[in-house]
C-alpha cells in the first residue's frame, strides 16, 4: 500500500498516519521529495480496506500495490495450469472446443447435436439442465432428466460434458453426471456457491460477470482455489457497455491480460457475447487469434425450434466450417486445435 | 412486437415472416408506407425471444413493445404499494430511514448503534450476519449469533430489523429473526433465491445489481411477485461506470423512473453508492430531494475499528444532523420524514 | 510515481529500472519489505507517460501519485474560485440559476422566455445560436442573428447571457455578444478550442464529456487555466452508461467530488442529463441538495413547437415552482438561492 | 416511428396523438390488439425527435424504426465502398496495413520507420504533426515541418500517408501534404470539422469516439457523406468501459456489425485500443480474423525515446513477424494481405 500525503501535511498528522498504519500491521518506509511525501506501507493483508487510511487527515490518496488475489496470480505460479478431463487436456497447446445446445431439450435433440459436434472436432459437450432465467415465465430446464441425457450423449460419443450449477443444494446431484461444473455469469459472486465448488474434486469454469473487472473475476477463482480446488478455468462471455448492437461487448483483450496475470486457462464464448448467429463465427476466429485456450460455442440442428437461445446457435454446417478455420488459425500462431 | 422490414423485401419473404410470427402465436397487422413496411405483432408472450424473428430474411429490426415485467409495472397496478412492518409504513408519504452498521460485530456494538439511530429518528435497524465477500480472506460475519443480537437490539429499541440473505438454505433460519429480507446486489439475478423469497410472508428489499438496467431490476421483483410475495421494495445503491472517484455511480434518476414505471417503493443507499463518509451526506439529501421513499445509511459509533465498511459509515453526530436536514427537505417537497 | 517491482526481480533489473527513471528526471527512494520492493519516484513531470516504466523488465505496476492537473486542483488553491459576471456572483454562497431555451428561435421567443425566467429568479439567460448537431439534417441555429437577439433579451431583462462556442474561428464573433462562453460536452477535449478560450477575458463553462472521467474534465479546465483565463466553471450534464431509461446518467456524486478536489464552481444541468421534462424537477432539486453552485435548466413557453429539445424544456409554471423549491432546499443546507 | 399506447388510453387521447403526429408530417396506421394499441407512423424525417410524441398523454413508448443515417447505410448502397489512394485499394479483398510512429519527431526518425514498415509490407505511413493532447504540458507536435517530413518519407518509400486534422483552419495546410485525413476520436462529433471534411476531395478516416455508439459513429460518417465526400472509412480504436487493465476495451464485434449495417470500409487500431505493446499483436491478429479491412499499428525503431506513445509501439522485428502472421490469417478467411 502506498500512502500519498497532501501538500502542506503537518508533522503530527504524519505521525498519526504512520501510527495507524502500524497498528493495522504495516511497516512504513518514508520517501520525502521537494513537493511530496510518500509512505510505502508493506504488510501481508491482501484484503485490507485502504479507505481506512484514505479518510485520515493529511492523506491525499492511497494505492493498493498488491494484487487482491494470490493463488490465482502468475506471481504465485509461473507455469500454466493444465486441467485433465479424461483424455482432454485443457490449458496446454491444444485449443479445446466445447459445443452443444443452450439447453438439453430431449434425448433426440442432445444425441443429434452430440454427434454433429463430435464429428466436427469438439471435445466437450455443453447443455443446460437448470435454466432459471431473467424472466420467471421462460422455460426453466429439464432438471435431472436433462443431466441424465447429457451424460448419456457424452458417453455415447466420447465427449466430456459440462453443465451449469446455480445453487449449492444442487452440487451433489449435478456431480453425479457432469465432468465440469459451469458457474454462470450471474453467479460469479455467489460466494456460498463458490466456496462449495472449492470443495469438489471436479473442474470448475467461471464465466465472467456481466460487469466484472478482471480483478474481480480472478478473485472469484481465488475463492475456489482457496477452498482447495485447483482445477479452475475462466470464461470470457462479454461485458455490459453502452453499445447495444451486440448483446454484450466481447472483451477479447481479456485473453492476453489473463495469460499475463494468471496461470489459469481461459475459454472464450462468442455465442453469449454477441447473441446473434452471424457474428459468432468471426468472433470465434478472433478469439483463437487472440490466444484463447478454448472456445465454447452453441450449436443446434434446428435452432428455430430451440427452447432457448436458438438465434445465437450455429447450424451444423456452420460449426463444421468454423472448426476447420479454427484449426488453420491455431497453426498460424503455433498452436493446435 | 414491431417488425421493421428491409427496403426491397420480397413478397414471399414477407409471407414467410408473417407465417413464422403467427406460428409463434402472434396476430399481425401490416402498415405499408412509401419507404417502409412495418408489421405490428400482437400477442401475449411477454418473454418471447425477439431474435427469433430478427434473423429471418427481410427483417431489418424488431422491437419489443411491452415491458418484460407485468406484476411490477405501474400499468398493472396504479396505486403505490404500501408495505407495513409492525407500525412502520413504507411506500406512503413518510420517508423511512434504515440505519445501522454494515455488520453485527458484538452485542455492545449493535446495542450502542441501535440506540443512536433510534434517537435520531431511524425506524429500521440494519446489520449483516452473513458477510461472504469479494475476498475469501475477509471477515465473514457472526452468522446466527449476529441474527440473535440484531433481533435483540431491534426489540430493545423498538426498531424493525433488516438483514441480508445470500442462500436459499438460510431463509428459514433468518426468517426467525428478521422483519425484512435484504437481497444483495450480487444476488439480484440469483433466480433460485428469488423464487424462494417469493414464497415467504415477509417483505423483501432488492438491491440493484451493479450493472443491472432498471428493466432487469424490476424483472427480479417480478420473480418474487410472481411467486406470491407482494411486499417487495427496490434499493438503488450505485451502478458501475468508468468513473472511479466514487465506488459506484449513484443513479438518482432511477428514483423518478421507478416511480413512473412501477408501483413498488424505492429506497436509496448512499453509503454503498459512494463508499466514503463525506460523500454520504450530500447524496442522502439529494436522494430525498429526488423523491426516494426511504434511505439506507450505515452508521457506526467507532468506524475506525469497524470490521467492514467503516470508512463509509457516518459518525453518530453526522447521522443526527443528516436526519434533521432530511426532515426539512422532505417538507419542501410535500413529504414527511 | 510509485514503481512496484515483481516478486523475484533481479538486482540488475532493479538497477536498470532506477537508471531509466533517473534518466527521465526522477529521484528514487527504495522501500524493501519481506515480500515486496517499492520504488518511490519523485519528480516534477505531472504528465509523464508511466507506461514507459511499466514495460521495463521486473516492473509489476506503476502508479501515478500526483493529480495530472495542477492549477485546477484544491491543493494549488485552497479558496473557492468566485466568478463575477456583472453583479452575478458565481461560486459563492448563492446558488445561481441559468435558464432559457435550448436554441434562440426568434425575437418573440427569446423575449418571452427571458421575461419568464427573470420573473422566476434566474440570473443568467441561456440560448444557443450555433447548433451543429448529431444529425446533419437537423436545425443548425440562427447564428449571428441569434446572438444579437440573445444579447438584446439579456439587456432588456437585466440578465447575463451564456451561449455555446463550437469552433475557434467563431470566438471573436461570439465574444461581442456573450458574457460567458459555454463549451459543449462534445468539445470538452477540443484542444485547439480550449487553448483559444484560455486567451479570452470572459468566463468559460466546460460541460463534462459524455464519457469523461472527473480527472479528464478537470484537465480540460487546466488547459484554459494554463493559457491564462482563471474564470472557469464546470458543468455536470450526465455520463453515458448502459442504462437507457434516461438520456444519460446524471452523476450527482461529481458535485461533492469536484468540491473536494478543485476550487472551481460547479453547475448542474438536469435537462440534458435526463432528457425528459418530468425528470428534470426532481433531479434539479437533488443537485441543489448535493451542493451544486448553480443550475442550468431549459425553459420554453411553447415546448411542443420548440425547434430543439422541447421535450426536456420546463413549462413556465413548472420553472416558477422549481425556483421556489430550490430556494427552500438551499436554506436547509445553509445556502441562498 | 412506432407509438405504443398505454393500457386504458382514452379515445380522445388517441385522437390527439394521431393529430399531433400528422401535424409533424407522419401518416398513421393503427393496430389494435386485445391488450394493446400500436400506431405505426410512417414519414421521411429521419431525425425527428421522438420525445415530442413520447411526452403526450396516453403514450407508453415510442420507437424510431429507421436508422438515423441514410447515405452511410447498407440499405442505401449494397456494394462495399472501395477507396483508391494511388495504387492502394482500401475496402476490397486485400487487408491494408497503415503503420508508423505516433508522431513525426525528426527526419531521421520518420525515414527510418518508413523504411521498416515498407519492407514489412505496410502500404500507408502514419505520423502525427499536430498533437494537442490531454495535458497542456505535453509535446504538441512538429506542425508543418512534420507534414513536410511525412510527405517526404512517403514519397521516398512509395507509401501513401495519413495524418490527423484537429481544426477546420488547418485543413488547407494539411491537404497539401496528406493522402488521407484522420479524424481523431475526440473530434468524432466536431461538427464544423466534419462538415468541412465533406468538402474535401481526399479520403477521411473517422476514429470512433471513446464512448460513441456504432449509430453515432456512422452518423459522423453521414455528415461527411452528406457534404459530398464519398471516400470515408471508419476506425475502431476501443471504447471506454469500467475495465482498467487495458487503456480501452477493443470492440472487435464492431467489425461484423459495421459490415452488416454499412458499406464503408473499417480499419482496426489495436495500438490505441490496448495501449501496451505486448497486447497489440494478439489483438491485431484477432481483428484480422474478425474481418477488418485494414489495420493501423504504431511502430517505432526506438520506442523508449519516442516523444509520445512509445510503450504501445511495436519494435521493427515484432511488426515484421506480425505482418507475416496477418498474411496467413487473411488466407484462412479467404482474403489477402
Amino acid at each position: 500500500m502506498i500512502i500519498v500525503l497532501e501538500k502542506g501535511v503537518k508533522d503530527e498528522q504524519i505521525e498519526e498516519i504512520i501510527k495507524q498504519a502500524e497498528d493495522y500491521g504495516f511497516s512504513i518506509h518514508r520517501s520525502t521529495g521537494d513537493e511530496q511525501i510518500l509512505l510505502g506501507a508493506i504488510g501481508i493483508q491482501s484484503n485490507f480496506d485502504t479507505r481506512k487510511i484514505k479518510i485520515l487527515e493529511g492523506v491525499s490518496a492511497v494505492y493498493r500495490v498488491t494484487e487482491p488475489f494470490r493463488l490465482a496470480s502468475r506471481g504465485y505460479k509461473k507455469e500454466n495450469t493444465v486441467i485433465n478431463i479424461g483424455d482432454v487436456i485443457l490449458g496446454a497447446n491444444e485449443i479445446i472446443t466445447i459445443a452443444g445446445p443452450c439447453a438439453v431439450e430431449s434425448e433426440k435433440q442432445i444425441m443429434t447435436i452430440a454427434k454433429i459436434v463430435k464429428d466436427a472436432g469438439a471435445k466437450i459437450l455443453r447443455g443446460g439442465a437448470f435454466k432459471p432465467r431473467t424472466s420467471p415465465y421462460s422455460f426453466q430446464g429439464m432438471e435431472e432428466e436433462g443431466l441424465i441425457l447429457l451424460r448419456k450423449a457424452g458417453d455415447e460419443f466420447g465427449l466430456a460434458v459440462i453443465t451449469e450449477v446455480m445453487d449449492p443444494t444442487r452440487i451433489e446431484l449435478i456431480y453425479k453426471y457432469t465432468d465440469i461444473f459451469q458457474l454462470g455469469s450471474r453467479n460469479m459472486q455467489n460466494f456460498p456457491l463458490l466456496r462449495e465448488l472449492g470443495r469438489v474434486d471436479k473442474p470448475v469454469m467461471i464465466k465472467r460477470g456481466m460487469s466484472a473487472t478482471i480483478d474481480e473475476w480472478l478473485m472469484a477463482a481465488e475463492y475456489i482455489l482457496a477452498s482447495g480446488n485447483e482445477n479452475v478455468m475462466v470464461c470470457e462471455r462479454g461485458i455490459r457497455t453502452f453499445e447495444t448492437s451486440t448483446r454484450n461487448t466481447f472483451d477479447l483483450s481479456a485473453i492476453p491480460v489473463i495469460h499475463q496475470r494468471s496461470h489459469l486457462p481461459i475459454i472464450a464464448d462468442p455465442s453469449h457475447a454477441t447473441g446473434i448467429r452471424d457474428k459468432v463465427i468471426p468472433m470465434a476466429l478472433a478469439a483463437v487469434a487472440a490466444g484463447t485456450d478454448g472456445l465454447m460455442v452453441e450449436v443446434h440442428h434446428d435452432p428455430s425450434s430451440a427452447m432457448s437461445d436458438g438465434p445465437q446457435s450455429l447450424l451444423p454446417e456452420q460449426f463444421k466450417e468454423l472448426m476447420s478455420q479454427v484449426r488453420r488459425i491455431a497453426e498460424v500462431i503455433g498452436r493446435k486445435a
